[in-house]
Order: C-alpha cells, then structure tokens, then sequence
C-alpha cells in the first residue's frame, strides 16, 4: 500500500499541496506565512465554522482559569475533573445517551471494538465482526485486534445482502460502518435496523461526519433516525462539526460507561482531552441548545444545495456537507487541485488507499461559515477547472 | 482479563476511589465537589509540576488569540497550523532530533509499529518485534496489528539473553519498550545499544515517564545516555513532565518524519493536538531552555530523595519519580488506598492486569511542586498505614 501510494503523496508535496504550514489570516482565509499566498481551506470538517466561534474560544480559556491546570495527568479512569463528568452530563442531556468522553474516535475504537468482538458488550459472546469496505481507518485499523477475540470479514459497501448472509450463518454479528462517510454517502440504516430486529445484529457506528451538523440538538445523521437500544453504539468525533476536539461514544447504558471507563484500554491507560478542550465542548453543547444551531445548521444546507445547483456531483442533493468531483486518475486530481489552490482554494486531491484505484477525486467540504457569494465563485472555478 | 479484573475494579468503586470527579482546591489539592473531600494527588504524572505553571497556561491562551480557532479540523498531513510546524522546529533543536508531533503515544505507536514491524522504517525487510513484557499497554495494544506484518513475540522484562537469543535466531529484530517504566525503574539500555551494534537490533522506546524529568534540557533518560540513529526511535507523551499534551517521535532523520506523516496510520486520519496545547507546548519548550527547568528537576530528586530515606520501596535510589510500596493481595492495596485517601492523599491501588496477580501495590508518584514538609507528612503517613 505504501508503496503504491507514496508516490504521489510524493507528487502532491512537489506541488505544495501536503503539509502545508498556514496561520489565519481572515474569517474566511488561511494564509501561508513563507510565500504570502492567502486560500480558503475547502476541506475543514468544521461544518459549523464552530471550531473559529467566539463563544467557544472563551469557553476554553474559562476552563483553564477554573481548573487551573492544562490536565490532572492521571488516567481518567481514576480522576477525572468535574469538567469531563459536566460535559457527558451536558450531553448525555442532550443528545439523550450515557456518553463517555474519549481523546479522539480512534482511541475509542481501538478500546471499545476488541471487547465488542470478544462478546463482553452484549449478550452470547464472541460476535463475528463485518465491516463495511469503505469503513473510515480508524474502524478498519482494529480489525487484527478484533481478530484475536473473534471471526472478522469484510463487506461490500452498504451491500445489506451481504450482511443478512452473514446474520443466517452466525449466529451473533456486529456490523461496524459509518453513518455519513467521509467521502460522501451514507450506510442503509433503515435496512440495518431491520436486520438488527430479525438476527440480533450489533450496530457499532462512527458518525463523526454528521454530528452538529444534522438533528434537532445535533445529535448526528443515526440517532435523528434511531434510538439507542443495547445493540446499537454510535462514536462521534467533536473535532468536526461539533468545533472543539476530543470524541464520544453514545451508550444506551451507564453500565456500559462504567465497564468501558476501566476495560477499554486506551480510554483508560491513554490521554484523555485536555482542560482547555473540555472548556470549549462545554461551551459548544451549550450553543447546541439554542437557536443559533438550527441559524448555522439552515445556511450549511443552503451552502450544500447552492453548490449543488451549480456543480453537479455524485452525492448532490443528500444530507450531508461531502461533495466530490470524480476525476479518474491520481495525476488528474492533483493536477486539479493545483490550480484550484492557484485560485485561491484548498480541496484535496483524494486517491489510493483513501479511494479505489482510478477513481481519483476532488473532494470538497461546505460550511456553514463561507458566505453564498463565496460558494458561487468557488462552484465557478472548479466548473472552468475541471473541464480545463 | 475483565472477568479476573473487574471485581477489584468494582471494590475500589465503592470506596470511591475511581471515576473521582475533581476541582482544583489549591497549589497542591483537589477537592470532590459532593463531599468538600480535599486531598493531595501523589499520582500525577506531571512530574515537575508544569501541567500548572501560569506560562504554560499562558501559551495555550496566546495561541488562541493567534490561530483564531480550535483546531483547523482537516487532516494534519495536508495542512498544519504554523504552531504545529514551530513546536516540532523548537523540539527538535532542544532534543537533537527530528520531531514528529502526534495525539498521543497511542497514536504514534499504533502508526508507527505495524511500518517498523512491515520492515518500512529501515533496510532489510520485516522486522521480528520483539516486546518486553512490561512494555507499556499502549504499546502491547498493537501487537496483534504487528503480527499481520511479521513474527511478534513476549520478551521476560529486561531479560537481555532472550533478546540476544532472538537476535541469533532472526536476520531483523525490533526491541520494543519502556525507556522509565510505569510502575519503576528502567530498561537495560547500555546492554541494548551493544545487541544493536552486534546484530542491528532496531530500538522503539516509549520514554514517557522521564521526558523533562530527565536530561539537561528534559530530553529523557534515553536521550540523555544515546543519540539517534537509524536504528533507534524514542516517542514520549507531552502530557507527563512536559506538562501539556500530545505527544513526540524523536527520529533521527527527516525523511522518517514526512513519511511517517504520510503513512502511520492515525497520524494521517486521526486527530492531532489541538492549538490550545499546541501553544501550551510552545511555552513548556521555551521553558526547558531556561535554568527554571534544572531548578524543577533538581527539586524533583529532592523530594525523591526524601521519600527514600522515609520509605524504603523496591525502586528506591533509582533516577526516577515512581515508586510502589509492595502490598501482595489487591484487596490490601485498595485497604490501604482508602486509608490513606482518609488521611488527605490519593495513592492508587495497582492490581492485575496494571501487574501481576499477587504482587498489587501503592503506586506513589514524586513531584517538583510538593513542599518538603508534605512529602515527609506522606511519608509518615504511608509507614503507620502500610504497618496497621
């Protein structure tokens, strides 16, 4: 894989498009500070502009004069500060859930998926593991670790049928997927569900694309359509729409949230976020529960669909912020890529192993925070570039 | 491992001695809200006392001024704050090395180990892994992803024969350990670096527990006995002695750190640490370049020195701040651990699987920020309660 696809990450750098070093230079531009060149990042997964809101800023350096510290520097299975037990209060309130706050959704993941396999999270034991094939990294990372605990298999993206075969074979299955992908789309969960009613099936979701940005209190695209139940877990990131860092997992049980505080490994013995982190989660879950949510959650759709109207793509016209113009071959991509970024916009050319082989893309994320006259240029280049 | 577990864990929870939720009370206390319950954590890992100094908090408040945002919510290996860029640059002036800036440790390691153990990071092909069987859980965690790539095996601790056994009987072996260990004392690394000269040993140490502890400009106890070379790699977590959060790889070679940045996993997909601590962390670098941290460490060694004389533990007299008072049965350790949290100190009770069964213990922390006075007040108290 590496091999394959260093180079051209190789050609992306030559071109300057991969780690790039910027600082802000507007509401809307980043800046880099060695050439002077000013861009709008079209691939920040803040889909509220959140992640730049005044209020949230404040509420991280609020909890730093109230903790007094950046962290207690002790495992959060044995001391946490009351602002960690306030935020999974605050959001367990409102997104009606037993919430454990964790560092990131990968180490979640990689602490809830092994126990989940080993059948210490729901009843019968051990649970063949199928993952969806375009499941994010984090969740396909775990699959060696889960395979110590239980059968792991593979599906084809959102092939329900796939899924029902392994149900009739086994006789405990999770499935392990996305709710929104990261590049567009998202899993059957009305299908799921039934499939979870008729064998039993475990859903373990990473709804990370969609929290904040989709649900009345955004609680994300899964659970504005389902409840929890004891088979059905949902992960979010809080570094992207929710504006701040950190994850949760969304539990339908404390006792799940106690056994998983000492058992799922890194939740316990890693990192967990920070004071200042924290601050700003609380402060952003406070935001979530007045108006100005569905103010910012109205102009992201309104971005999508005026995007949509003018550049058709793949995905237009669904729920989601993830739009990307199919290109063919890596080369392309980045060819295209290049001179957007000479327009003045970041979208990053996406290629092996993030997608298929030859199927080379721009991808582009709308926001909430970029003005309608910004969109409209922006779909104006990528048109003229993209026939180019 | 849960089923033999969980029963302890469960004792320890109703003394409420895990899952605390804490205020900061003063300089050196905590207090439990609920119960105006105040005490002195003697198990932070925040050696010098940095998680508090009022510069560091400082740097994590500037940068928010400066970076106008959380985070920049895309991933770290297409656009990085300049933040970032500058923490790496100052680290690696400061540690001799070139520096990789991650999450966590978890995070690092769960990219880094499957390349080392896929044979991507030196000549030669896969390499046979070869972990100690102390090394640190974030590292035993990615055992399983490692034997997708190549032979892992489970090394007696710090058995140096073994390790040279292994290293007759395969063409390429990595080493993988804890350079201070969690739980005392260190790795044979004088031993180490001649099997590396004899045989090419590769070395991957996670040195968490003595970065800024140790070393003239905190660079560890590693660090301070060996240069890099091609064959070895330190990480270390920012969030013990450093006193922030995140965490670095020392590599001794640029080209490792692009393609680290490119390929390991979570460094890529993950999140990475956000601006607060990443301006925390600039602060902390600036403050490893002045006398204060020579003064921190040196009052360090003070404290431990003391808490030696009062207290003879298996560790004591060794370069480190970690000491366990043997106890034998976990239901004794707990005992003790309440007893002590009466009296004003939170020490934690350490049972399987945080060590052997039958060998649990009170795992006691020393740090810079503790007044003499305190420490020996602790040390009194540890002698009558370890006694009745």
């Amino acid at each position: 894989m590496l091999a394959a696809s260093d180079p051209v990450w190789q050609a992306a750098a030559e071109h300057g498009l991969i780690d790039m070093h910027v600082d802000a230079a507007s509401d809307y531009e980043l800046v880099i500070r060695e050439t002077g060149h000013r861009f709008v990042n079209m691939c920040s997964c803040s889909y509220l502009g959140l992640n730049s809101h005044p209020k949230i800023l404040q509420g991280a350096v609020d909890a730093l004069a109230t903790a007094k510290s950046t962290s207690l520097s002790v495992s959060a299975t044995r001391i946490r500060p009351n602002l960690s037990a306030d935020l999974e209060d605050e959001l367990g309130d409102l997104w009606r859930a037993d919430i454990l706050v964790g560092l990131s959704c990968s180490t979640l993941t990689s602490g809830i998926l092994p126990l989940l396999a080993g059948g210490q999270l729901a009843e019968g034991g051990p649970r063949t593991m199928v993952f969806d094939r375009f499941a994010h990294f984090n969740l396909a990372h775990v699959k060696p670790i889960c395979a110590d605990e239980s059968l792991v298999l593979t599906a084809p993206h959102n092939d329900l049928d796939y899924v029902e075969d392994v149900c009739r074979k086994h006789p405990r299955v999770a499935y392990v997927a996305d709710g929104a992908y990261s590049m567009g789309g998202a899993l059957p969960l009305e299908g799921l569900l039934e499939l979870q009613d008729r064998y039993g099936l475990f859903l373990y979701i990473d709804d990370s694309h969609s929290l904040s940005a989709v649900g009345e209190h955004g609680e994300g695209y899964v659970r504005s359509r389902a409840e929890l139940n004891p088979l059905t877990m949902v992960v979010a990131s809080l570094v992207k729409g929710f504006g701040t860092g950190g994850a949760v997992a969304m539990l339908g049980d404390r006792g799940l949230v106690r056994l998983l505080r000492r058992h799922a490994g890194p939740v316990g013995w890693s990192q967990s976020p920070d004071n200042m982190v924290l601050g700003a989660s609380l402060a952003s879950a406070a935001l979530h529960r007045t108006p100005e949510l569905g103010e910012l959650q109205r102009r992201l759709r309104d971005n999508v669909e005026l995007f949509d109207r003018l550049v058709p793509t793949p995905h237009a016209g669904n729920d989601f912020a993830v739009r990307v113009v199919p290109v063919g071959e890596a080369d392309r991509a980045i060819d295209l890529s290049v001179r957007m970024f000479e327009r003045g916009y970041y979208c990053s050319a996406v290629f092996f192993p993030i997608v298929a082989k030859g199927e080379a893309g721009l991808r582009i994320l709308l926001r909430a925070d970029l003005p309608s006259k910004l969109v409209t240029d922006f779909a104006s280049s990528v048109t003229t570039e993209s026939m180019a």
